[in-house]
Parts: structure tokens; C-alpha cells; sequence
């Protein structure tokens, strides 16, 4: 139903000739008409729009970037999108980046298959649950990066604990917005941009060691929905399937582990003051190095792209 | 053309019934049938809403909510929003809330005034340009957020000039969407939605300290142009006019004022080692308090609300 391409790894060009103008018209002068989709493998954003352009059936062409390749950087990809990101879409003379922006115009472009309800509460529940489905994102991201940027005799555990509490409210929010619907538009509506707002974060998180039982039984069956979809699985993030990510999500980060008591942690926290945040970039804690996700979204993708059923564990 | 009650300070009620039901659809149905716009004074998203609604003409009952009230976290109020944020609309059976959302909701319910562009190039420039829109909100949040809760000898100040740039970069990224146009939705194009979801962000930095001169000339004559919109005037948050923002996106708090020296801070930052950003909530730096905001936002309102032209320095 749609390009092949969304799961390959495409080695990225702005268009076929050689030529060196920098120009996003030129570039898309010389584009197929069929829409160019510039993503990369373990970006939700990217996956946003990559699973929409699935789900409504677009033919496009998909091509993969990898982020430690500089070719966002170069002066002709930020000709056609100055943030350097991706997502980015080049469709006929347009180029568009913001994958919440391409997801509007998705849905005005393609609208055979619509994906914003028409009945207005259902619709005016799509479209916060699109803009809030940042706010999820930027819950996890707060964890996500004190505890990759802070070396582990530096970590703030109070400070994460807060950070972590702050998460849990964000996802107690949409456990209640999944009380007695099957997705986010609500009772009764079926799959939305909404979704494919959301579900690229909360399977980032997933990947990040979020455990969804006890405490999200929506959420848990959400995940697993979603998981089901055609498109959702066509554009898994690749790299995703070959490998866990560091369970900086999981709760078990709380109390730490490797010798360091989470007395002995706080009580150095406190010794440092009220701040202890650096502002640094180590690459990564060695409380992150463990091979510890509790939860596997690997095994659920790979047995459904197997044709299986899920995991009983999903 | 619309609710003189959007810059009145109203005591705001959910209904005017004293019942204490706490669900949203009893509330909504006590509702008048005009809208309500749940707002605060100062809150960039909620001025977003209250422009719009001004710029479509629509009728709406404006009920202004001090953010020291504690009303944003009352159980009636969460059962609007759940979130307890400003701005909130209740329309009819409908609660909204997520300033973008509220902007495209508008604009599909209120056709009448069209603030996104038919045109497709523009059409995708306003999409984007509306979500940007919250890049331009982060990268001054962060200047603000982190001087504002550090204390004056903790600041880092290679840390804060590195969080200056990036909000530099920002805004010249601004300033070159505007070469050659009126408004954000691009050359030729009149006032849309990307323009009241970026204004508010731009106006708060002006009141912040932000000096739109020399760097970015297109920036400011937007900022006049913008100033001189009567919905824009007639939503400006209202104790923005009776008083100066602390200054800490001038320029000038780099290099720190007080006795203290440049070399000296950065020594002291130096000597804590890679991290001395405390997540703290000291409420406000001392560097805060002087009364030298270099652009007043205030002059241009205040003149242009008596009729008058606005100041020569804008």
C-alpha cells in the first residue's frame, strides 16, 4: 500500500543530479512527485509521520538519515528545513518540517482516509491530545536526559525522584483519557492523529524501561493496540528492533544500584547544596549500561511481524 | 466587536449556579452560549486564544484567573482541565484546552475571519510556524527559568551564555522568516494564526529585556506591526501595562552587574566544577531587580490606547 522504503535504509539525497544549489525550490524542482520523507531511526517525530503517511496509504519515498552522519547539518539539507530535523517533507514545491504541522497537512492533503474525527467533541479531543502528546515528551525527556548527562556520583536523587513523579502525573493523565475508549479521540472513536501523535512517545518510553503494569492498565492495552497496526509496524524505528535501550525509565534506577545506597546518594546530593544539576554532557551514566528493560517492545514487534500473537507479557 | 470582558479582571466562576458538581458537561451545560475563555494575565498561550477570538469577532465571556488564586487547582476546575492551566474554553458541550489546539478549533468554527491561509505554500508556513512557535517559548524559558531560580553567585555564566545563544540562533531564525513579509504566513500574506501563536511569545521576551535592535529589524517593525492590531491591543495582559518585566533577557545581565566580574563568575562557576545549575527554587536572582528594561513594550500600548502614534523608538 505504501513505499517499501519507510523501513530501509535509504542513504539520504536531496535529488538525483549533482547539482549544488542550495535553493529548497530547486531541490524540490528536482523531486519525484511523489512525497520525500526525510527521517531517522529512533526519532518519535519522525515516526509520527511516517506511520500517517502508512496509515493513509501514501505512496512516498522514505529516506533514512542517520544522525551521526552530518548530512542534516550540511548546507543543503538546512536550505531545506534551517532546524536541521526531521521529520521533513518535501511534497511537490513544498517542504515542510514540525511533525504536528505535516500532520495537519497530511490529513487536508489525503483525506480519503481521514484521521481527524468529524463529530466535534471527538475532534476537539484529537486535537489537544495531538498538542499534549508533547507534553508527554517532554515528561520523559526531563528523566531521560538528568540521567544520561549526569555522571552517577553526581545524581540528584531527589531531584529525579521529582522528576519521575512529575512523569507518573503526566501518564496517570492519559490512563484517564483511555478510560473506556480504545483510542484517543475517545469512547467510540477509532484511531486518529492523535494516536499517532502519542504512541511514538509512549513507545520511546516503553523502549526507556517504563513499566506499564501495575499502575496503566489502559495504557498497556493501548500499547499493545497500536502495536497491532499495520502502519505502526511498518515504520518501527529500525535500530529499535536489534537492540533494548537504556532503562533510564525504569523505576528500578530508583534506589540506584552498583554500590551506591540511595541514602548514601542523597546524602552526598544534599552535601552539594540545592544544586547539583550539571549541566554537562557525559554521555552517559553507568547506571544506564545494564541490559535490564523490563519490559521488551523488541519481542512484541518481531512476533507480529512474524504474523504471531503478541507476547503474553504484552 | 467582542467582550469588553477579556481585559476586565473578573472573578472567575464556573457557572452561575452554586452547585457543587464537579463534572465538565454540567458545568458546560450551565454555560452560557457564548463562549468562555478561561485566561490569565501575562500567560502567552492564553493571549494566543484571546487575540483569535478578538481578530474573528466572536462574542465570548473573557474570565480572567489570578494564578495565586489557587482556582486553576480546585476540583471544579480540574474537571475542566485537568491540567489546571490557562487558557481553557468551554464552548457549549465542548472544553478545550492547548492554546494550538483552541487556535485550530477556532478556526474551523469560525470561519467567518479565515486566519489560515488557502494558498498551500502559506497554508504550510502557518502549520509550521504555529508549532515553532513553542521553540521560540522554550528557548527564551530557558534563559528566564534558569536566572531566575539560580541564585546570583551560583550562576554559571558560560552555562548561561551558551542557553543566550541558542535563544540568538532562535530568533534569527525568526528574523529570516520575515524577510520580505508582513506576516509569518510569508510574502504577500496577511495576518494568520502562526502570528497570535508566536506575537505572545515575542511580546513577553520585549517585556523581558530582549533588544530587538540592532540584530533583528524585521523582528521589530513585526513587533510594531503587530502592536498596532487592535485585537492585539485589546488583549495585552493587562498588568504588563502597569509594570516592567525583570530584565533577564537583556543583553546586558552578560556581563553580570553588582560588583561581581565576568572573569570573576565564570571562575567561581569554573571552580564548581561541570555542574552548578541547581534546581532550586529560589524565586528570584538579585541580578533581577533593577528596573532597566531597554525596550518598553509598555510606551507602545499605553500610546497606541490613547490613539496616539507609537513612540519613535519603536
Amino acid at each position: 500500500m505504501a513505499s517499501s522504503s519507510a523501513s530501509a535504509d535509504v542513504k539520504p539525497e536531496l535529488s538525483s543530479s549533482s547539482s549544488s544549489s542550495s535553493s529548497a525550490a530547486s531541490a524540490a524542482a528536482a523531486a519525484p512527485s511523489r512525497p520525500v520523507l526525510f527521517w531517522g531511526s529512533g526519532s518519535p517525530p519522525a515516526w509520527r509521520v511516517c506511520a500517517v503517511l502508512l496509515e493513509k496509504g501514501v505512496d512516498f519515498d522514505g529516506r533514512r538519515v542517520q544522525f551521526d552522519s552530518g548530512f542534516l547539518k550540511t548546507p543543503e539539507f538546512l536550505a531545506l528545513n534551517p532546524r536541521g530535523l526531521v521529520p521533513s517533507l518535501i511534497d511537490g514545491d513544498l517542504v515542510l518540517y514540525e511533525s504536528l504541522a505535516i500532520l495537519h497537512y497530511l490529513e487536508d492533503k489525503y483525506p480519503a482516509v481521514r484521521l481527524i474525527p468529524k463529530e466535534p467533541a471527538a475532534k476537539a479531543r484529537c486535537l489537544m491530545r495531538m498538542q499534549e502528546a508533547n507534553n508527554a515528551s517532554s515528561a520523559a525527556g526531563e528523566v531521560v536526559y538528568y540521567v544520561r548527562r549526569t555522571r552517577p556520583e553526581s545524581i540528584n536523587f531527589p531531584y529525579l525522584r521529582c522528576k519521575f513523579a512529575v512523569l507518573a502525573e503526566e501518564l496517570k493523565l492519559w490512563e484517564s483519557y483511555l478510560a473506556g475508549a480504545e483510542y484517543l479521540a475517545g469512547p467510540g472513536q477509532g484511531v486518529s492523529l492523535a494516536d499517532f501523535a502519542f504512541f511514538p512517545n509512549l513507545a520511546y518510553m516503553v523502549r526507556l524501561g517504563l513499566e506499564l503494569e501495575p499502575n496503566y492498565p489502559n495504557l498497556k492495552a493501548y500499547f499493545c493496540r497500536m502495536c497491532a497496526r499495520k502502519s505502526i509496524l511498518a515504520s518501527w524505528p529500525p535500530h529499535w528492533l536489534k537492540s533494548h535501550g537504556l532503562p533510564c525509565l525504569s523505576s528500578s534506577i530508583l534506589p540506584p544500584v552498583e554500590g551506591a545506597t540511595r541514602e548514601a546518594c542523597e546524602a552526598v546530593a544534599a552535601s552539594a547544596g540545592a544544586g547539583s544539576v550539571p549541566p554537562t554532557d557525559v554521555p552517559c551514566s553507568r547506571m544506564n549500561t545494564a541490559d535490564r528493560c523490563p519490559v521488551s517492545a523488541r519481542d512484541v514487534v518481531a512476533a507480529a511481524a512474524r504474523g504471531e500473537e503478541s507476547p503474553a507479557k504484552c
